[in-house]
């Protein structure tokens, strides 16, 4: 009996200390997700969301930058910045039906990859570019969104008039590898739990 | 009279000797125009040529490669290698009306400005686009220009029947600094001389 104290007692300090390394082991690979991977590309809405969020400019009928949130706060509707001087508002304006288009190419996680390849991923939202209410909550969250990731922002000239426009989406078409487009929601994409990725962008 | 000759022959030598350094200057400037410079803002044609040539990939509905002739041969008009398994070719074919958006940002030469500033040029080309005769000259340019820029084509699988598109251009959106849309016709984007500014691509 004296002896078997002793056993219990190691074998339990044994499993003890695999579950804190395995807990320290994950904690690594969660840390390693933060700055570097990216999500698995059969998990379409997390890899919807992290192409998303990880870029800060597209194309909306023309080149426009964009942000979905402030660094690690992003909800997947991407807020613009934008001046009817440039005919992108000026057009929304008059006819709201838009298409954001985000390559993955430029995060730079393409590697050598061409960016025609599927497996070098590729967003469109699909949706309406609508003008955001100056006054409102949204307003508030899209700027403090976009001044983040684009600091010159607030610095633009006060009688060029921008004003805080966001895509209303209604359709995605995502390609991240071979196999044609991804089946993906609307509601699927925007009820992804960026956190569950343990990713923080 | 002795005198004058030396004079005169000193500041012939010296005008020589100026003229051999402007040609030095200038081979220096050329020189470094091969790598680093962009053409000045208000040359919208060379402007509109150099974005083009130093880009590789552009949104045309989607994110697609493209190319408008080997390194140095850039031609102005960007050629397409596509499949109909994905919608771009697909409704091309059906309908040929299309843009081609192209940013200045991914070439680096922005340095820290926006990319939604005008400043770091963006450009668009509308026309149509057209299916290559898989068998013409015109095919054989298209393909060395886009192997060139995109070696992995070659190998992309024959059975999804790669083809070569070219986008007629019958207009361009050109933003490269402020003050709006630069005035630039079709003819002189094609017509710029790439040589002039001696730039390698």
């Amino acid at each position: 009996m004296t002896r078997k104290f002793p056993i219990f007692k190691s074998s339990f300090l044994f499993s003890y200390l695999i579950i804190i390394l395995l807990q320290l082991l994950y904690s690594v690979v969660d840390g390693r997700l933060l700055s570097l991977s990216k999500p698995q590309p059969n998990d379409a809405a997390a890899y919807a969301r992290w192409l998303v969020s990880q870029n800060s400019w597209g194309v909306l009928k023309n080149v426009v930058s964009f942000s979905d949130g402030p660094p690690g706060k992003g909800a997947g509707v991407p807020y613009f910045y934008l001046t009817t001087l440039d005919p992108t508002a000026a057009n929304a304006l008059k006819d709201q039906r838009s298409s954001l288009t985000v390559s993955e190419y430029p995060i730079g996680t393409c590697g050598k990859t061409d960016p025609e390849n599927p497996t070098c991923a590729k967003i469109t939202l699909t949706g309406k570019l609508k003008l955001v209410d100056v006054d409102s909550k949204e307003a508030e969250f899209a700027r403090s969104a976009l001044f983040a990731k684009h600091p010159e922002m607030k610095d633009w000239p006060e009688s060029h008039n921008f004003q805080v426009f966001k895509l209303e989406i209604e359709d995605i078409f995502l390609i991240n590898w071979f196999g044609g487009p991804k089946p993906l929601t609307v509601n699927q994409y925007l009820h992804w739990k960026m956190h569950k990725m343990g990713i923080s962008l």
